[in-house]
């Protein structure tokens, strides 16, 4: 197993149906990655801990996902310059939008690379196109699920004119 | 001097021109404070430490403002269990809802009590409130600070009531 | 059975759903408190009453559920000047927005110490937080309840990061 | 004078900038009015009383205008069976939503009549639209209001049709 | 049976699940009303002949609810002097929020008396307010209905009350 | 079957339930179409192709719909002066408000005609009142759909009005 | 002077400030146009005739624009089979949400093309893309506002990148 | 010169005001850039080419900034795989909302790294974040920007304290 380069970090475990998809993205691209369950209110100290040895551990990228006065990506990015990219994640009376606030609204000198509500293997994607500047190889299989994409959408596109055509005229 | 009792926080001193008005109601209401800039995101360690050793330096209460994605009363609730008091401060293009929301939606287990945007004066008398609980000659001129705002009521209620009657009857 | 020191207040019995967690906390901790329902709106007069006799009955914080356009934690404020902590209950087409706005943006000079939209175990803890001011026993029970989460979290986060080196890895 | 059967209450003399226009209208359509500044917070008591001894004064609807966390309409309404209507007042971070959604997200058994935000002209006219249902002649003066309304629109309407014609045709 | 005196009308006969609760609650204080489906966009004459006719039918208040880009009530209000209370009906994508806008910023010179979204029964009661002003007798079924809402809220308190003691404690 | 008039577009197949309805709506008022997938980001060049060769295809009307950072009715309408209408769609945490702000906010230059979140059916309609202002026959069918419309609304008038009539009074 | 194609609506001669630029578009695109001010609250017979009458009297397209509860656009839909482009105008505390809310929010049967708040230019263009349908000088003088569009930005582009590159390295 | 490695990319000049920020910022930490004006919507075109050669060229990031239906940067990344770093740019009537949920709300597959409203500075510091993954030099550079942040925090943190202490205690 090679040395992980993104933390894929969260602020409970229940965020995990969702930063699942970030872990899963980045074991498709064949990135090595880390996940961990950091709170930055409960445990304060380990989540500072964290990323202030995320760059000498061998970390490149950290995605943080969290919900409503989300912190976590924030706490993180004041204690690396690591790229932090932030997942807001959805839930409770107001569904994701305090999070997305409380991720995207950083103060100059700080930043956090924020994603959509729940858009975890955007997160993942991102990170990527990070290493894949200085990647060839990655930066050839991200290309490939680019077009793997376009392809699906073509094909969906092929499948429903067809249907439409057959069914409805 | 007496010790400090409030500790009143601002992650920048551009927040001053709202977080004065906790500071001088504390001075109307003679309970001794100090006032603080500490962010969050630039000084995250400055601001930990503060919180930590709050309590052994004889703070009771601690208020902290902070604007946008408004990490620095949560952060220093993170570190200490007195009462933190939030005060999100408007400003940018979210006008405080951002503010608002990164404060108020903190997550079960470390609560921030939250007032309103710019709501520095209610700050302090909330840790007023707070501290009368156990000193009864400042339970004493907190209720005389509150009837003297009922009399100003009164007596704006009589005036405009004459003016009224006078210039439109 | 002591003399409860917190008063739990809802403004309907479908609020209990939500409230009862600040209830249970505060039994955890081993605060006595007592549960109320009093409408703002319904029962004015005896919301007032409450409040205007609470702190000669030796209450010391009282805690506020409402949802909608919630006005019992404000209208309890305004009759006493004991601590008074606001909790916004979701529900109804503005899922909380409403209640969380008509909690938190009280006017200058009767604050409202708001909560998190159905926060209401972080109501009990920051009312613990301000017994426990002037309770050292209590004050040890809070800092080993705030221990456990961390624990509980650090016990996740062994638990989430050997699963996915196992599983994906 | 006559007796006065509306009353127009708010919650700060600051509030009379918008309030003035209900004032001004009941005037205009010569429905004997009063005003008054009650604190649903500062003066709990002096505005529940209004309330109550409303009716048996001879008031038959009441007008409240507040901001924020606006609960003098609901206040009001929870000590009478009078008709309230309510007036949201912009101002403050919220603009005025906060009280908007103070005000008309009232519970199930306590209507308040919510008019636009700042609508202080539109509750007077209510208040006449109410009174005239059992006054004939106050009718009489609301229709010919409302034809003078049509007229300056008709006006305008000819006004700026000949304008463009000219000028850009 | 008598003649009505409130026009109940709604959009789509998909509001009656709301709006019946306004129906209900003035048989309950035997108040006559009919009930009505028009819609203001498909049916604009009809909704216009109604509003026109209104008054002279006998009716006395229209009670409109309607949804999304919700224009029924302010376009009765537009054609009659009657007044017109608009319930906000939840739905949609943006769940009766597009609804109370539509409803409640009316321009100055018609207003709608406007309800919490979904607040049917409220609208019922207002429009009983209104009638109890010039009828003792509804007046008295008015404050009936208040005081069996009051004794409801004061049982379960008392329920609550000593079920959380016995539970709990 | 003729050539197809109206190009309906979706970002993704998983739209189709909500445009579906547009698509129906124009086979009702036989109005030849065709459906397409074509996502403004995973395909962009299909979809800048398909919106270039629009006008020579003989298309007169695009009718795009996405949700989220809904991009395709605007990226279409860039490279086309054909009428584009956007249609967002609801789904995800921000519930489809993202998308209407998206497809609505166009700057000055490059219009998209925007229906209501999930209005596809209006999509269609709105695109068979720009077609029939120059095909008399399509006018006349627009216009028995109209009356269709409003004859459903009376019928549903009657009956309501008859069983409330006989069921409550 | 020609006949008009298309009407501009306003319902206030206050909006004339924004809708002047629907109008100059008009007028620098050659397309005969005029200008009307009609209210659909304080004048809605006005408004109603004028649609009825819109398409008789050779006009093929109407555009109107109206702020806070903006019935107008819906109103004049209601009653024409002629497309109806809407404006939400910004203005008054809700800064235009709710006109935009009022206007693109319209039940399934009746649609009205929304543009941006305050969007008048655009809903010209819109105008001027359905009209080009079947005018292919006027497609040619479109197509030049279009390329014109381009070059501005492209010159601004050369004029930008070269003073950075002077100004700033 | 430098060859430029990052490229700053706007809507319209008028987005300079706020996207100078970026370009002093690069400047400052001596990051080699340019500076472009390319509208996803009025020159498509020249937008899809500059991200497609982007890479190419040799530059490794991009930012785009752009307003109200903010399209640019998600059309830049569905060009490119080079990291695209949005930055909503606020004004009109929604005040940068459009913007934000247009460029953070990208679909699954293509990810825009999105920075606070009007965040410019975050966003050049981001770009150097990442750039400085691989660039021993700049990494130290950056290390050195943000100790300064933190020295001026805490300048400005005693300098205020002082202040305080003199003048109000």
């Amino acid at each position: 197993m090679n040395k992980p380069l993104v933390g894929i970090v969260m602020g409970s475990d229940s965020d995990w149906s969702v930063m699942e998809k970030a872990a899963k993205t980045l074991v498709e691209l064949r990135v090595p990655s880390e996940v961990r369950v950091l709170s930055a209110h409960r445990t304060p100290e380990a989540a500072a801990s964290y990323a202030k040895q995320a760059a000498e551990r061998g970390l490149r990228v950290l995605i943080a996902g969290a919900g409503r006065a989300a912190h976590l990506p924030g706490v993180l990015a004041s204690y690396t310059v690591l790229p932090v990219i932030g997942v807001p994640i959805s839930g409770g009376a107001l569904a994701g939008v305090d999070a997305l606030y409380a991720i995207v609204q950083m103060p100059s000198g700080v930043p956090v690379a924020t994603m959509a509500i729940d858009g975890a293997q955007n997160a993942a994607l991102f990170a990527v196109q990070i290493l894949a500047l200085t990647d060839d190889q990655l930066r050839q299989r991200l290309l490939e699920f680019r077009q793997n994409m376009a392809h699906e959408v073509l094909s969906k596109d092929a499948k429903l004119n067809r249907t439409f055509s057959q069914d409805f005229l």
